[in-house]
């Protein structure tokens, strides 16, 4: 099957590759034309536009940072969806406004193509061994149609309803990852404050029931001060954003949520955003 | 080898349990009687009292809630100090004050008795499984002697350092084990809020970046609102209250560990504290 791919960054670079692994047949596009190159290599076209990929496709997918980005990609100038055949699928797997996602779905159903929001969790870790979680919204049948592609990228494909609850569930991960990882965080500081071994302190807490991704993923990570990003700072802000606009809609207090998402633009503000996420220690550290 | 055990509630039942099963002699006690009789029907003796079980040991291990009731064991009244041959180990699994176990040990060895900090994780079903995460603080060669009971009990047993390092590691257990319980419960409230199907939500969650054990084990117990207890509200409160007294004496600030004592003690003033922790959700639903 002809896929485009559009977004070629930390998360968007291992799921193209997973794709060309499994025999897609890829046409890539990213802004920095030299984060296409290594993609080249194992076979992909280089499209010279997001509406040239979506002319050599019949499903294209697109991972990319922010609501902006994904709206410029299909409605912009040399978009997606002008090319677009009637009856190809649009599969937007960034994490951006649920809200957005059902007008852009709109829009495209009006040109006879369905749009999938099928944003992943995971990390780079999960992106490079093809085991993210993949949580879609939109039309049943596209599903079918796109389910063999996210088998290539994922190990855990939960349909979840129509257009938006891929994004909406993906918010609520968010959360849970959020608030993980501010748990990694303070544990990691509170045992060096108490003259612990870090390392003996890892490895205690991951087997028992504060066990987690985040604990046993990027406690190391810290412990030894590394910050290099598997998910930007700047990414984990913006997705915190969009859940205080979810809680705002929904009318719910979640203070947990809201301690994360001003710690998170706290970050930012003290120019962390291009770090890994579990630099959020270095507000005290 | 004859080993004591004081404490037989929803995890020293099981733990005590495992012990009999590995081959251990035990001699228990509760006091409340009634606890003792499963054990007693899979072989072990009831003692009279802690000084009972202490003349009848090698080692006396402890499950029991809070400071004042190790000290009540230990120095109280028929208590197990009095009646611990010289050589001989005391094993507090409890979690209680760092500060209080390293006083504790220090009147201990005045008698030749090493203490041992022992707390655990891995809740109620760790506990059943002898699955459980061992964090032991104390002299090196009493350790080694008690492995044995401790590998009957847990898989994943950890040396953390001399008394009071096994308390410690275990309230930075705590301070994780609570932000992912807030962020299970969050994450719950706003999955149901935004009309999302809770099974495939904690499907989808469970195997990405936001995966816990909380997640995996409490999740499904709150989305069918089952609150039984496999670790009680008030205990939980009671080691938030000894996280925040070790913040104090660290003097570090942890938003998150803050946040979730408030919870909890909100959550004890409106009557939770017999609810398993997963109760916490019943602040807000």
């Amino acid at each position: 099957m002809q896929v485009g791919f559009i977004g070629l960054g930390i998360m968007g670079q291992p799921m193209a590759a997973n794709l060309i692994k499994a025999g897609f047949t890829l046409t890539v596009f990213d802004r920095d034309e030299a984060r296409a190159v290594p993609l080249v290599e194992m076979g992909a076209q280089a499209g010279a536009s997001p509406a040239a990929v979506a002319g050599a496709s019949e499903m294209v997918v697109t991972m990319l940072p922010e609501t902006p980005h994904v709206e410029a990609v299909l409605f912009g100038e040399n978009g997606v969806a002008q090319a677009l055949e009637p009856g190809s699928v649009f599969i937007d797997m960034s994490t951006i406004s649920p809200s957005a996602t059902v007008e852009f779905a709109g829009r495209l159903r009006e040109r006879s193509v369905e749009l999938l929001d099928a944003p992943v969790s995971g990390g780079q870790p999960g992106a490079k061994a093809g085991r993210l979680s993949i949580m879609v919204g939109g039309d049943r049948a596209a599903y079918d149609r796109a389910l063999p592609l996210f088998q290539a990228m994922g190990n855990n494909v939960v349909y979840t309803g129509p257009n938006g609850y891929g994004q909406k569930t993906k918010l609520v991960n968010q959360i849970v990852g959020s608030l993980n990882l501010l748990a990694m965080v303070e544990g990691v500081r509170v045992a060096s404050a108490a003259g612990l071994d870090l390392k003996l302190t890892l490895q205690a807490v991951a087997g028992g029931a504060a066990g987690s991704w985040m604990w046993s993923n990027l406690g190391p990570r810290v412990a030894e001060q590394d910050y290099r990003p598997g998910f930007m700072i700047r990414h984990h802000a913006k997705d915190l954003r969009l859940t205080v606009q979810l809680l705002e809609e929904l009318g719910i207090a979640a203070p947990g949520a809201e301690l994360c998402h001003r710690l998170f633009q706290e970050a930012m503000q003290k120019g962390f955003g291009e770090l890994g996420n579990q630099g959020l220690i270095k507000l005290w550290w």
